[in-house]
């Protein structure tokens, strides 16, 4: 290997300064998922490639595995051979993660994950081939209660708010709703009439008009109720009266409306001027599995990317023949929201390294002096480097303002009792200052 | 998907409450990286199969994609295909990285990187197919000053000092000694010479002895020295007269030795009960990019896993034609550590919920009260969930001792002035107090 190598495409990789964003990010995130109970877990990589190709459609999208020298084409070298592949989301690792460990699980569990998924299809902005996914989820054994759908968005809501991001919008719809209405109406193909609606984003309306009508079996009057009813979109619960005005009665449209109020109001607290909650009646979430509440977010400015999180409650995600684990979760791709924002500039770069304090360094022989001063500075927390070599001290400072560290430290050469201290310079005010490291502390708090 | 999961052989997963240790772990060791200015960064988890083939007796290890519905048996899908597999460890993809990114990044660099590997390798005690390692290393351009060895193995061991794990032995050396004793001492070939010699963990001295005339040319006398200097360990620089004590000359011997004087002197600041640092003079490490320092780090009571970690200096890892890049680095190998640590319950695991409260339901009504107790805890940092079902107090205060949550609040219902305050429990010592969440703290600091 001695050429330059080239990315490959669809693998996007940060730069240390971008990681450090990315990092604060995971890390904020994490902080809230936990003050609310969250456990962390992580599941391995790869799945057997029956339980991952469950889906039909997403087959294609999937990496199977081999070993380059394997005496056969699976993965596994022993019993009956098992193909792998990875996983392309982690809701499916998570499912089987609670079959396999429920005797050993509490239930309601709550758990966060953040780890990388696989996806074999072709890369595009916000849409790549390995991408992190922050997922929080709630699973119950047999039940769970309705008011884990109000804390799931409540939570994901609160872990969003603090973050460097533009605006994010949480567009909460209900499955019972729309069926519900669906029903109510007297149209046959309810799940097909879903579909179709789920078509608005990206056909003109008259058209999706068309298609309730040729293909979904709606007469021209419910299609233009079930396009009425897609427009609704409003941040309070005045969706409820709204949807009565449509004149549909049906007892699942009446639990819809009900669930759906109750999270709007239930996340009216987290609500910020950084993350809204609003009922969106046109959000249907294509994947079948969902049965109740279904959100996706959107990102201010980058409505191209779609959503950049989805989720909602699935009571029956996984079962094992005797129990049934009911869920309700989101995914957040962290990867689909910060890469776009890095490469446009839209979210500054952190620091370069972690170090608050570069130790000046006088001569080789002075290197035990200079790293006592650091070792000082880190017992008291503060992260320091001491200079690689001895050069000028305008080259050392110039090698701390390349790496955006604030502060060089400039050892006491003296053998008096100022030996092991000496002055320390703001290298971004200038100001320089007689120092001791056993004392001394950065004008801010600790960058790292 | 309907049977219950069976586990994958050599693909461990953590239940909640060891992970919450590996999370400490990572953290506690990530602090101290940062500390000493170490940026964190992760790559992408597939390499070009032609990179990661180049050690040559590794192929059999690695893991190939291919998409499943692809159209050819490659994972890329436009251009000239590329084969893709899995990284089997992070110094490949990390010396990759560098060149790719090099004219991004500040040398010398320090990075910090905690990610999976794979290896279709058989599994068994202590490696896996899929595991965690937690490399360190400081890569220079064109050149790297000597101290950085010094510095990375001080940083692994004060990174493993505050870990709770059994007591950890650095044991150090360095190739330029072994090179030099052996070309000093005439024997022809050194490479042979040092490849038997690292058979020693396997194989009777006697046995050693006898290949290192057979195979390596060695003469008795010259085999017998080689096993004198394999057989020096202290934890101390003693080991310099005794090698001088074997009478060979040679420059390069004379560097070695200084060199590894300087590691074990650099150390000895960071030397506990738990973590020592001693010279192996026994240590070569088999792969051959080594140039310098070489260590590998044992666990007591754990010597049937080996090394848990291993290192050192490569003068040439990355090089792009025209530019080389020196580096210095270790690996641990965390799951290799971990995984028999939990199955062996020697390290205890942590709680299975980051909550310290509970915030007990009177009934489902009252479920807003609960929740604005909890909101008010949480602001004030400390890690709380509301119980999921109005149970009878007696079965929610389980329901806490189940998860270890160590405090139950029960809310005050009346409507006066403690209305939203309650009493906390501390389950543990059953002791009971009325408490206000805008003012209360837990005795011992937050376990979140």
């Amino acid at each position: 290997m001695s050429e330059k190598p080239t990315p490959l495409s669809g693998f996007p990789e940060l730069l240390p300064e971008h990681r450090a964003v990315e990092r604060q990010v995971i890390a904020s995130m994490s902080r809230t998922f936990e003050l609310h109970g969250f456990a962390n877990i992580e599941t391995r990589a790869v799945e057997p490639i029956e339980r991952l190709s469950k889906g039909g459609e997403i087959d294609k999208e999937i990496y199977v595995l081999r070993r380059l020298q394997g005496d056969d084409s699976t993965a596994g070298d022993s019993g009956p051979s098992r193909q792998l592949g990875l996983h392309f989301d982690l809701t499916v690792p998570f499912a089987r993660y609670v079959l396999e460990h429920s005797g050993k699980l509490e239930f309601p569990f709550r758990r966060y994950q953040i780890q990388p998924a696989w996806r074999g299809e072709r890369p595009q902005e916000g849409r790549y081939r390995q991408f992190t996914q922050v997922d929080i989820d709630v699973i119950g054994r047999d039940e769970l209660a309705f008011h884990h759908d109000v804390e799931v968005v409540r939570v994901m809501a609160e872990a969003l708010a603090p973050l460097p991001l533009p605006p994010l919008s949480i567009q909460v719809n209900n499955r019972k709703l729309i069926q519900g209405f669906y029903r109510g109406l007297g149209i046959a193909d309810v799940t097909g009439a879903i579909r179709t609606i789920d078509k608005l984003d990206k056909l003109p309306r008259e058209e999706v008009a068309r298609l309730l009508v040729d293909d979904a079996g709606a007469t021209t009057d419910q299609a233009e109720r079930c396009l009425e009813l897609a427009t609704i979109r409003v941040q309070d619960t005045s969706f409820v009266d709204r949807v009565r005005s449509l004149g549909v009665e049906d007892e699942l449209l009446d639990t819809g409306l009900r669930e759906l109020a109750a999270v709007v109001e239930g996340c009216a607290e987290a609500v910020t001027d950084r993350v809204t909650v609003e009922a969106n009646l046109r959000i249907a979430r294509g994947l079948d599995y969902y049965t109740g509440t279904v959100l996706e977010i959107f990102m201010a400015g980058y409505e191209r990317l779609k959503s950049v999180a989805g989720g909602g409650r699935y009571d029956a995600l996984a079962t094992d023949g005797r129990t049934t684990y009911p869920g309700v979760g989101i995914s957040f791709g962290i990867s689909r929201t910060l890469v776009p924002l890095f490469n446009d500039g839209v979210l500054a770069p952190g620091p370069k390294v972690p170090s608050t304090v570069l130790v000046a360094l006088v001569d080789e022989e002075s290197r035990p002096a200079s790293e006592a001063i650091a070792s000082a500075l880190r017992r008291r927390g503060i992260a320091t480097e001491v200079a690689a070599s001895a050069q000028k001290f305008g080259k050392q400072i110039r090698y701390a303002e390349r790496r955006g560290i604030p502060y060089v430290w400039f050892p006491d050469t003296g053998t008096g009792a100022s030996a092991g201290t000496g002055e320390v310079k703001d290298i971004r005010s200038g100001d320089q200052v007689a120092a001791d490291p056993t004392t001394w502390t950065p004008k801010e708090a600790d960058p790292s």
